[in-house]
């Protein structure tokens, strides 16, 4: 595995550890200031909207299993095949199962990689 | 604009060109044979399904807008963010309108683009 394999797989577990821990704070430096999420059924967002929405969401239990069904890297852009499982439990509440595959396009900027581009088909 | 946009950009014309016209025949070859296509609520799909679904769909009349936002190529990887209206009308039938964003990843086999893995955000 090249190291830039190895950088991007990291980055995708910090995310996923840093999701769970409510820690929006390192959610940030992940990805693009450019960022672009895109989901089905609403207009594209950005950066800035996905921490505030994520910080409004704290008190919520949130576990992520995370497979890498595929990751190519070419020079300074890669992509990664994520399936996801994500359980979300409010606080006294019942858990909700989302499931579904997202397509993660990454760009190393200097010496690190980052999440720029994200296609997020969960239902 | 690069000699690899241009053939993308042409990629994404002939396949528009090819779906409204239903000739499913001229859409083979745009596509890598372990073409896989990502969207919301399904498992994912391969060529063959693609192609014999879409040659299920004949009898539709089927118009499409494609705009380009973003597409970035390095080596023989390129990603293409697209913004797409369509609109399909069956035999007799009411027009139904679909719209929404895809990430396309393309790959450079020999001489040619093709289109490699594709989440489709539409609703």
């Amino acid at each position: 595995m090249s190291n830039d394999e190895v950088a991007i797989r990291n980055l995708i577990d910090s995310w996923v550890r840093a999701t769970e821990a409510g820690d929006v704070d390192a959610l940030a430096p992940l990805m693009a200031d450019d960022m672009v999420f895109l989901t089905p059924g609403r207009e594209p967002f950005g950066k800035r909207e996905f921490l505030e929405r994520s910080r409004q969401s704290t008190g919520m239990k949130i576990s992520i299993r995370a497979e890498i069904n595929e990751l190519s890297v070419v020079g300074d852009l890669a992509y990664c095949w994520l399936k996801l499982a994500v359980t979300v439990t409010p606080d006294g509440g019942a858990a909700m199962q989302r499931a579904g595959h997202t397509i993660g396009i990454y760009r190393r900027e200097g010496e690190q990689w980052v999440l720029a581009r994200d296609a997020n088909l969960m239902t």
